[in-house]
């Protein structure tokens, strides 16, 4: 436990300030971009980071350009003194909390816009998250100026379009994915879980467990296409509405060569609640 | 005159080896972004960025993502000799002279897309022009990380699309603009002039003439249109094929509020070259 709570900065000047000292000193750093609500597969990111690197830097940031206008910004679980007494335990160093005013100019035109590894699944349904993501991933990258970020691996598809970005753009920072962590039922750590009505949750870990079966029935030399329709109506026989179950290339998201390390993932509702997994 | 040329680096590693010894040092650094062909211009922006830090890197790149199939790329001039000699008659430090294959991954999907600025102008004649220069400048400042980049106004568009990036994406880096250099006879210095015949070499400085004399107009509360068209007419009439005579808001090529400081930009074909120049 720390005994001090992080520091809170809310103005660029002043985290520029901050961490230009820290490279004066030699010291470096770890950038965990969050959109806050954080709960313990957060802590683990930044726990990872405090193992490699000397600061950690946790950004706060609901980030509107991410969300259509239909989609659930407004009501994105935001609970910032919760977030800071968490940080405060595990020894976070330094709260990046920006308002929308700080982090966007009112004229801003500039937009960084991913193809690659942000075709398809997540863009099929949400067509402007990634260019959002990117975007803003970006500026973070250039707020902090990280040696590295961590990113959980739950949002599978976010990692890989950030990779392929800081590859593309040659950005000097390295990119640190961590597994995702479950609920002892295997139901992956989410800000959205906190949606989910009673018995809801209590269904929500089906979608964990036909993603594990796909990739078993794939490693064993299966066919992708049978194995995900399969999942697909399990799913939706359990009453989810079902945005996607897909087999691709781990790295690059591309149809599957099933002799490349290959993904399972999969994006359902279940209710009002959108639940996205990959194993 | 320095007693050795620049130091020579064609590969991302080692370029990084170099500024990370700089930084560690304290030393600053400028970047001067060119694709070669160094004419004088050039070298005033390479001397600029010598009052600014201690430290320079020029940057030789033709870049193929910002021509057009039917654009010049094969024919640009290229001269890495004579480049080479130039920067060390004036004492640049480093050459940055990465090829295609280490510039661009042949799976590069991410582009840096500039709106505002970059809209019009320019960009009515050469669609994805500036697309490709923000996305190189983002790759350079990058890979270089340096404090100060270095631009000349005579590609004035491309100097407004890079500040406006730079503040879009909060890069950490301040870009500086400097004036025109011109022969005797008004003509901006461009590596494109050596494609021009003595005889159309003889005409060209028309555009810098009636591109001044629009200035003076609207200085004077004239209309910006009646001086546009005459100048397009008198450009034409001299055997110019003129693409656009503007008057726009110098920061940010908005159409012009003429109580805020304009610019007169142009460009127009002379044969098979095609010049640009603003006041």
């Amino acid at each position: 436990m720390a005994e001090r709570g992080p520091r809170v900065v809310r103005k660029l000047a002043e985290l520029r300030g901050i961490t230009a000292e820290w490279r004066r000193a030699g010291l470096s750093s770890a950038l965990i971009p969050t959109m806050g609500a954080l709960h313990e597969g957060h802590l683990a990111l930044v726990r990872l980071g405090q193992t490699r690197a000397q600061r950690t830097v946790t950004s706060i940031f609901v980030n509107p350009t991410q969300f259509a206008p239909h989609e659930d910004f407004a009501r994105y679980p935001r609970d910032e003194a919760g977030d800071l007494a968490k940080l405060g335990e595990v020894g976070c160093d330094l709260m990046w909390a920006p308002d929308v005013k700080e982090m966007y100019r009112p004229c801003a035109a500039t937009r960084v816009v991913p193809k690659g590894a942000a075709q398809g699944l997540e863009t099929d349904f949400r067509p402007h998250f990634f260019e959002g993501v990117a975007t803003v991933c970006c500026k973070l990258f250039s707020q902090c100026q990280p040696d590295i970020a961590v990113f959980g691996e739950k949002d599978y598809q976010q990692l890989c379009v950030v990779r392929q970005m800081v590859r593309d753009l040659d950005m000097p920072l390295e990119i640190v994915g961590m597994a995702t962590v479950r609920e002892a039922d295997g139901l992956a750590l989410s800000s959205r879980n906190r949606y989910l009505s009673a018995d809801e949750r209590r269904r929500a870990p089906l979608i964990h467990r036909v993603i594990t079966e796909v990739g078993v029935k794939v490693r064993a030399g299966g066919a992708a296409e049978p194995a995900t329709a399969a999942a697909n109506m399990v799913l939706s026989a359990a009453g989810f509405r079902v945005d996607y179950v897909a087999v691709r290339e781990a790295e690059t998201l591309a149809r599957c060569d099933p002799k490349r390390p290959c993904r399972v993932l999969a994006a359902a509702w279940l209710g009002t609640t959108r639940l996205i997994d990959n194993v």
